[in-house]
C-alpha cells in the first residue's frame, strides 16, 4: 500500500485565518452597513513600480519574438538579476558575495520551507515564539517536531525561544544544544529587530556548536535606524554558518508577482554523520536543479528593474509610504494609552492587549467597536498570547481612518 | 551539529549534460567552421502565441494600477485558470473534474519532484527504465532508493520497469509489490505511448495493491492517434489511485514562462500505518499551502489565454509545427536504414544505435559526421543504452538540414 508520510499527522489545523474569516463574516452579516478596515493580513496593496511595469512589458515582448524568445531559465536564476542583487543589496553594506551564491526563487516562503530538506531529520530546531508558521510546519512534515503537547501548544522536540515585552522581544540563547536556528529580522509578527551585538551572539553560538542559522530578512528594506544589520553577513563569521532569505514581495510589491532569493555562501557548512564539514552550496544547488526549473524570465526582468536608478527611487517611495502608515498606527495607538511595539523598522505593529484581554478578546473588541480587523498574536505561537498584530500595508486613508476610530471609540 | 540529510550521499553525479557540453565544446574548438545543430535538449524554440502575449501585457497593466493590482494569489491557483482547465482539458474527453481538484504550479518538474513528500520513506517506488531523472533523484533525496549498485547502474530499493524495442517500450507489471508508480505518457525519452488497454492494467494493479500512480502527461498535446488516452482519468477507477501532472511548457511554449498543474481527485487515497484510507487531496493542499505561495497572477493570465478560441488555435499550430519536425526526423532517419521509435504521438524520437554502437559512440558519430547533437539514451537509465534521443523542438530549417546531413553522410 502507498503509506502516507506519518509526520503529516502531527500537523495542527491552521485555524487562524479561517477563524478570523468566520468572525468577520458573522460581524459583517450582523452589521451590513459597517465599513470594515482590514489591517490583519501581511499583503501589500500598492501597485508595482512603473520601472517594473516597463521591464515586464519589454520582457513579454521578447517572449513573443523568435529571436528574443527564452526557453528554460537557469534553475538558479539569470546572471543579470544575481549580479544586480550582489551589487545593490550587499556590496554597499560591505558584504562581498559572488553572484553564484545567490539562488533566485519564486518566493521566500518556498525557500524557508524547502531549505530544511538539506538536513537530517534528527536535527534539533530552534524557533522564536511567536513565529512565522512556515518554519514550524515544514519541519513537522520532515519529522523534526515530535508530537504536539496540547496543554502548552508546543511540539516536544522544538526548542522555543520566547520573545515578549519582558525580554524586549530579544530571544535568549537556547539552554540546550540546537542544530538549526530560524531567525527572522525585522521580525514577523512582532516588528522587532536585532542589533548588531545581539545577532553576533547567535553567529558565535552557531559557530561554536556547528549549528546553521536560517536567517529570514524578507523585511530588510523597512529598517530605518542605524546600527541594525540588514544582512547577517554584516556579522563576522556568518558566511560559515548562515544562509539568508530575501524577497521582492514586501520591498517592491511582488506578493502577487513572485520573486525572491536565497544566499548560500560557499563557506557555509553542515556536517556529515562522522562530523566532517560538508558545504551546503552544492547540496542546495543539487536540490534546486533537481526539483525546480527556475523563475519566469519575464518576472526576473521585472525584479531586476527594481535595481535601476528609477526602480530604486520608486521602491524607496513604496516602502516609505508603508512606513508612514506604520508611524500613524504606532503613534495613534500609543496616544490611546495602548502599549505598542514594532513599526519602527518593520511594517508590523505588535499591540499589547489592554485590560487583561486575550488575543481573541482584543480582536473581537477591535472588530466590534472600531470595525478594524487585526490578527490575534496567539495565532503565531503561545508567546503571542496577549498581543495583536496590525500591518502597515493598507492604504493611507484607511489606515488613518482605522486609527481615528480606535482613538474615538476605544480610548479609556 | 547541523547534520546533513544522509540520503544526498546516494545521489549520482548528473554528468549527462555536462559530458555532452564537454564533447560539443571540444568538437567546436577543433572545427570552428562547423555549424552545429542541437536536437538534444527538450526545450522549445518557438515564441509564445500572440493570445498569450496579449494576456500577459493586459495583466502587467493591471498590476500597475491601484484598482486592479493583485497581492498574494491563492496558493492553489486562480479560479479563472482552474475552471478553464477543467472545461477544456478534461470535460471534452469525458473526464469530469472539479476546479478545486486542479492545483496550479510553477512547473511539472516541481510537482513530480515534490508529490512524493506525501508518502512514507518506506514506500517502494517503481520507475520505467529509461526514465525522466527527476523521479529518480527526488526519491533518492527522500530516502527511498537505497544505495546505487555501480555494476548495474540501479538503486537497490527501486523496482525498474525496462522499456526497450524488445517489449515495444511497454512496461510489464512489476514482479514484486510496489507502492508508488511513476508513468510518463507520451513518454520522455522514448516517445512511446500507452494505449487504453495497457494503461487500464496499471490502474487495475494500483487498485488491487493500494498503490498510487504518479502520471506525468506533460506531452499530452502531442498525441495524434485515436485510442490513446490523453488523461489517466479516461480509465475507469483511476480517480481512486492516480494523480496527474500537466504542463504548459511543451504545449504553449511555457518552458521559460513557468506554469503547470497537478490533478488530485478527491477520491485518490493513500493509506495510514493501520491500512486505513487517507485522502491525498487535503494532504497535497496542506503541503502546497505550507510550502508555496502560488503562481504569479500575470503568468496565470497568460496560461488562461491558451484556452481562448484564438489561443487554442495558436497552440494547435505550435504543436503541429513541432510534430511536423518529428515527422521529418522520423521519416528521414528511417530512410537511411536506422531503426526509429516515437515521434508519432510525442516530440521525442528514440533512435536505435546502428552497428552495435553504444549510446555515446553514436552520439560521437552524429556529432563528428553530421554536426548534429543528440542525447545519449544511456543518460536516462541502463535500458536506454543502445539508443539516442532527438527532439522535435528545433526550428524547421535546422531540423531539415540535420536530417539531410544525416542522410548524406551517414547512409550506408
Amino acid at each position: 500500500m502507498a503509506q502516507i508520510n506519518p509526520n503529516f499527522a502531527n500537523l495542527q489545523g491552521s485555524y487562524l485565518f479561517a477563524e478570523i474569516r468566520k468572525r468577520v463574516t458573522a460581524f459583517a452579516d450582523a452589521h451590513p452597513d459597517a465599513s470594515l478596515i482590514r489591517l490583519g493580513i501581511g499583503d501589500v496593496t500598492k501597485p508595482l513600480p512603473p520601472a517594473v511595469i516597463s521591464a515586464l512589458h519589454a520582457a513579454v515582448d521578447e517572449m513573443g519574438e523568435p529571436d528574443t524568445f527564452r526557453g528554460y531559465p537557469p534553475e538558479t536564476g539569470y546572471d543579470f538579476l544575481r549580479e544586480a542583487i550582489v551589487q545593490h543589496d550587499f556590496a554597499p553594506r560591505g558584504v562581498p558575495l559572488s553572484p553564484d551564491e545567490v539562488f533566485i526563487s519564486d518566493g521566500a516562503k518556498s525557500d524557508t520551507a524547502n531549505f530544511q530538506e538539506l538536513f537530517a531529520p534528527e536535527c534539533v530546531v530552534a524557533l522564536t515564539d511567536p513565529v512565522y508558521p512556515v518554519y514550524v510546519d515544514s519541519n513537522v512534515m520532515a519529522g523534526r517536531s515530535g508530537a504536539m503537547n496540547e496543554a502548552t501548544g508546543r511540539y516536544a522536540r522544538y526548542v522555543y525561544l520566547p520573545c515578549t515585552a519582558e525580554n524586549g522581544f530579544t530571544p535568549a540563547l537556547p539552554d540546550r544544544r540546537v542544530n538549526l536556528i530560524y531567525l527572522c529580522y525585522p521580525n514577523n509578527p512582532t516588528g522587532s529587530v536585532l542589533p548588531h551585538t545581539e545577532l553576533a551572539k547567535w553567529v558565535a553560538y552557531a559557530r561554536e556548536h556547528q549549528a546553521v542559522i536560517l536567517y529570514d530578512a524578507a523585511y530588510e528594506a523597512y529598517i530605518r535606524e542605524p546600527d541594525i544589520p540588514h544582512s547577517i553577513y554584516e556579522i563576522e563569521g556568518a558566511r560559515e554558518c548562515a544562509v539568508e532569505f530575501r524577497s521582492f514581495s514586501k520591498t517592491a510589491g511582488f506578493t502577487g508577482t513572485r520573486c525572491a532569493y536565497t544566499v548560500v555562501p560557499k563557506e557555509a557548512m553542515g556536517r556529515n554523520a562522522a562530523g566532517e564539514s560538508v558545504p551546503l552550496h552544492p547540496l542546495w544547488f543539487r536540490r534546486v536543479s533537481t526539483k525546480f526549473n527556475g523563475v519566469s524570465y519575464i518576472i526576473q526582468r521585472g525584479a531586476a528593474a527594481t535595481y535601476t536608478e528609477a526602480g530604486r527611487a520608486q521602491v524607496r517611495e513604496l516602502v516609505d509610504g508603508y512606513m508612514e502608515n506604520a508611524r500613524i498606527i504606532r503613534e495613534g495607538l500609543k496616544a490611546t494609552g495602548l502599549e505598542v511595539y514594532g513599526g519602527k523598522n518593520a511594517p508590523y505593529i505588535w499591540v499589547k492587549t489592554p485590560d487583561g484581554l486575550g488575543s481573541w478578546g482584543f480582536f473581537d473588541r477591535l472588530l466590534n467597536d472600531a470595525h478594524v480587523v487585526g490578527t490575534p498574536g496567539s495565532g503565531f505561537g503561545p508567546s503571542g498570547e496577549g498581543y495583536l498584530r496590525l500591518t502597515a500595508f493598507g492604504n493611507r486613508e484607511q489606515t488613518e481612518e482605522a486609527v481615528s476610530r480606535i482613538r474615538a471609540r476605544m480610548a479609556r
